[in-house]
């Protein structure tokens, strides 16, 4: 007798029976119970012809069309779809005709919603971005010196709505969870990755993008969405921003307010732990091998707006939720929502997920000295102010960007930050206690704008303190790394010795040229500098660290014509390689929210020096103001963007 | 260019590279550098020849034989294994061989370890129980006529500590996570069923296990891990106590104390709702079509014992987790830790999954009256004693069982329990807050014990407290349903109509023949009987319900022999056909802890009347009191079992 099925064969289906009374309704599609409506003419053939006249439904009309009076009170005429779609907690209007007058005195007849959910967000500049705003800007590079990403969130394109709920029924949500807001974020945040679920998208870091889309080419989440919903087959390939951006589209289209916000230096992998370890061997040169952790230049992650009534009072509000794959996250491929409120106050102890996130934007990064005899580690130096350095999001109504770090924390090194880290250390998240003494050697690498290519210097700061001589051995690392902070390649190592003398400030020049860098670049073009070292009389060690997130060219975007639905219109894509090396293998896209479907184009060469022009028609299908968001992008260029904006007029 | 690979092709793999340092270890047969080893050697080739003479290693012996200090000290001889295993918190000796003399003054050495975890059990009687014992008694039937199954845990058996382990790899669980018990729990409770990730044991509630064992035939959980294991393949079939008994093993075998509870009449599918739907039409009848919540006769899960650093203090201790997939469980198939004490205080906001288990004891059975014109439901009764009528364990050290309902509850009526209840509502557990007016006729219909096929009384007890007289249309429903509650066919339906003078008493008898449930007998062989109806007087709702848990005929296990480790013995499991009709397509099994590994036998006939007889030889490996246990299992006849003790000498 054998219990076993072969290994490549489904499991055989086994049926609810025995189990529940009926199957568990998780898709609308096919539950013809949810919503139950009895027609009121199946009472008459069961028994003798009824005495009195049954009152008999001939049409009910859901006033959806955007002229009728539903759509526009509950701001849904957005949505290109076939159904009424009503917001919750406001008046909506039916028309049901029946066979006859309907006479009040004898006639009842009864309308049956399931109904639920609390997300209403109070301020009205939030609600019409975080709900009704289909464009959006995504921050990255890094917190001192940040670049964007326009896209297209596109909740309103036909189709979006209906993928976002295929997105539940192939979660098998049991539509009776569909009401509550926890539930449905939760669910969703596993669901946008293909970990487990096979979900909407296929993360892919490695730099190797040949079976899909690169993530850094999307413009929009339309074409990533009715991809998915039309092949039921996760969609190749997405980092963070790409994460955080469709479950945006997700969020806002289902009605959830909701917003992407970008947290720079993300601690990651470490999965509650409050500390990201640096290894330096005896001579303050960082060990490669044994250094593991890795802190993100930047993370998105989306917040959603909602009432929280499984937790006390006071941790409703944002939320913030995850989609992107933590692969020590519990081994669990979803995070939150977890309370932005409750973060703060380092009440990690309540669902869901708290102590991820509130390690991501409050680690401390410890560097050890490790011995390399017995293996032993020594704390040398804590960086408590580098994690979660900064935390920012799209200003409500404009092209701007908002600082939100406050939300999450309080002010470094005031009373109540200290409270709540303790706090934190209470529900098990592990801090490094020791203080080990500051070294009387500051060193400092200023910030550096530079774009792809160039040449540039890099410049190390030393500042002596004391009063005595100071001779530092230092090894200055550049390396080119993922937005991930994991290294791909060393292409800069030195170790010069400079001597201090007693108070007084030094300043070291390195020469950093193209060609060192330019064949090594991966992704998102960052380099990342690190210097470490060791102060010869007083064996202190001194660190400094600086990321410079490389700028790529501009894409030109530029529209004409008279800008007005219905009216074609013309948009013109430019671009001009400037680099001595030919980009191979380019592929070009543009989309515009309400105006113009996702497009893209592939061009097999650029050579050194020569532009492309692109030019297509589009005609806007709604008024309003809107933008053409584009991007370029190739193995060996990545993240070139461009947008132009434009009001249509009705 | 297409994003998308064809439906039925797996995803292309994709590399870490880029997105962590190193793969996340996740098994330690593959990982090379967990736990970290430098051997010293490797010093030397790298700069000039040592000054001074380096210690080398020649040999670690981990001291793991039985007859060795390690094993008997940290009680883990009882495994069958070629590792040395060793438990939290106590000293144990190891053995290195260096290359020459160690001379303490000149060299040095280092042992790395990697260690966490805290699930420490005080109470000596209950940590040998709940980690050593592998004989298990699982409580099942009805509050007030309990039976039993016994188990063989079997986790020292040869191979299940490896299966063990080989869940949590094929959960990709990292390995710097298994220190963490809240997580291994977590984790196995997802793992341990099929549903998202091909887990172990795959539920099944049809009633048809053609392809698989029937769920009530296994008697331990060796044959399931052994066959997950080797197969890396779901196991068919399991129903909760299957669940939770095999989760059992995992739990002890790591080392975890935890022990099988279960709950009598358990509120399900219900996701944190407190309230269980009964509808009954105009005239008090139920209305099967429109009551879907159904209450599991008895349902078991696991609790297992430790601190809880990632809550306030004073909620360590006993946590519940449950392995059997629920299907509205937030979309999740897993549950818990949740603890305990929290369930108990109504602190239900703290994770994981309190809202959940808070609702399997504490929900309110609700009787609506449905109005047939408008559909509106007016709650007509409600019954807050029914649901999480006793929860039960084994008591450590004897075979005997144990009331634990006061560690989930306080006492029925009690300040307490009110108080409870109102914290759990205000974490969202909806209650019904209608006091409907309680009816001035009792209705009861008290305990019977009844075997498969005998014919029997139901008797219902009237009882009019008031002054007046009283006329109540009844209907009585009796069906034969799966424990799970869910009804499969109704085999008796009265109407009687009874009058009661005033202040009488007054009693109903309906005989129930054996030819009318026989044929239609599912499973676990549970009859339930409702009687609800209408006071004509006063419109009142009178209800009761009583489940009859058909009482099995025993297996007979004996054992003859001189029971001594290695010396040969015999069982001999014995059956006779009560029945008047024959069972077909028989399966036996039997299995003992520590001196017979699981076997089964099929007999494709036993007429009825006839017998069987088994005998089969079996050498104890260990010295010890232990249990033989058999099941017998056909689609006719389930849950037929028995056992025979024995002490095993030296």
């Amino acid at each position: 007798m054998s219990n076993l099925e072969p290994a490549a064969q489904p499991l055989p289906q086994v049926s609810h029976r025995g189990r529940s009374a009926a199957p568990i309704a998780s898709s609308n599609a096919e539950g013809e119970e949810v919503p139950e409506f009895d027609s009121f003419g199946i009472i008459g053939p069961r028994g003798p012809p009824p005495l009195r006249e049954f009152l008999d439904i001939w049409d009910v009309n859901m006033l959806r069309r955007p002229d009728e009076v539903n759509t526009p009170q509950h701001s849904t005429h957005l949505y290109a779809s076939d159904h009424l779609i009503v917001r919750r907690g406001q008046e909506f209007q039916l028309k049901v005709t029946f066979d006859r007058p309907y006479k009040p005195a004898d006639d009842q007849f009864a309308v049956e919603f399931i109904i639920g959910d609390s997300v209403f967000l109070d301020d009205d500049d939030e609600r019409e971005e975080c709900v009704l705003n289909e464009v959006g800007v995504i921050y990255h590079g890094a917190y001192d010196d940040m670049s964007e990403r326009p896209w297209n969130f596109g909740q309103f394109d036909y189709g979006v709505l209906d993928a976002c709920l295929f997105i539940m029924d192939k979660a098998a949500m049991p539509i009776t969870n569909r009401g509550d807001a926890i539930k449905v974020a939760r669910k969703a945040s596993a669901m946008l990755n293909s970990h487990d679920d096979d979900g909407v998208l296929v993360g892919n870091w490695s730099g190797d993008y040949t079976y899909g889309v690169a993530p850094t080419s999307w413009t929009g989440s339309t074409e990533i969405l009715l991809n998915y919903s039309s092949s039921k087959t996760p969609v190749c390939y997405a980092q963070c921003w790409v994460y955080a951006a469709v479950f945006n589209t997700f969020l806002r289209c289902l009605g959830i307010p909701a917003r992407v916000v970008t947290n720079f230096y993300s601690a990651h992998d470490n999965d509650g732990n409050l500390k990201t370890d640096v290894i330096l061997d005896e001579n303050g040169r960082i060990d490669k091998h044994r250094t593991k952790d890795s802190i993100w230049n930047y993370h998105c992650w989306n917040e959603c707006y909602m009432s929280r009534p499984d937790l006390p009072q006071g941790f409703g509000g944002w939320q913030a939720v995850d989609a992107t794959p933590q692969e020590t996250s519990d081994g669990m491929y979803r995070c939150g929502p977890a309370s932005v409120q409750a973060i703060k106050h380092g009440q990690i102890c309540f669902p869901f997920d708290a102590p991820f996130v509130f390690a991501e934007v409050n680690s401390d990064v410890v560097f050890y000295s490790r011995n390399p005899r017995d293996g032993t580690l020594e704390p040398v130096k804590v960086n408590s102010s580098h994690v979660g350095r900064m935390v920012v999001t799209k200003v409500p109504g404009q092209d701007a960007r908002r600082d939100i770090t406050d939300q999450y924390k309080f002010p470094e090194g005031s009373p109540e930050e200290r409270t709540v880290l303790e706090k934190a250390e209470e529900y098990g998240c592990h801090r490094e206690k020791a203080t080990p003494p500051e070294a009387d050697v500051e060193l400092d690498m200023p910030l550096m704008e530079v774009r792809v290519g160039d040449d540039f210097e890099l410049k190390l700061e030393f500042n002596n303190t004391s009063d005595q001589a100071r001779t530092v051995d230092v090894y200055v690392s550049g390396n080119v790394v993922y937005y991930t902070g994991v290294t791909s390649s060393e292409f800069l190592f030195k170790t010069p010795r400079v001597i201090l003398d007693p108070k007084k400030a030094e300043k070291l020049v390195m020469e950093v040229r193209s060609q060192d860098y330019m064949r090594k670049l991966v992704e998102q073009a960052n380099l990342h500098f690190i210097a470490t070292g060791k102060v010869k009389e007083t064996g202190q060690i001194i660190t400094s660290m600086r990321v410079v997130t490389l700028h790529t060219p501009k894409l030109s975007v530029e529209v004409s014509g008279l800008a007005k639905v219905s009216e074609e219109m013309m948009v013109t894509v430019e671009f001009t390689n400037p680099f001595k090396f030919n980009l191979e293998d380019v592929y070009v896209r543009v989309e515009g929210p309400g105006v113009m479907p996702p497009k893209y184009k592939h061009y097999s060469l650029i050579t050194a020096g020569s532009s492309l022009t692109w030019t297509e028609g589009f005609t806007p299908r709604r008024a309003g103001p809107t933008k053409l968001m584009a991007s370029l992008d190739c193995a060996a260029l990545r993240q070139v963007y461009g947008q132009a904006q434009l009001t249509v007029k009705p």
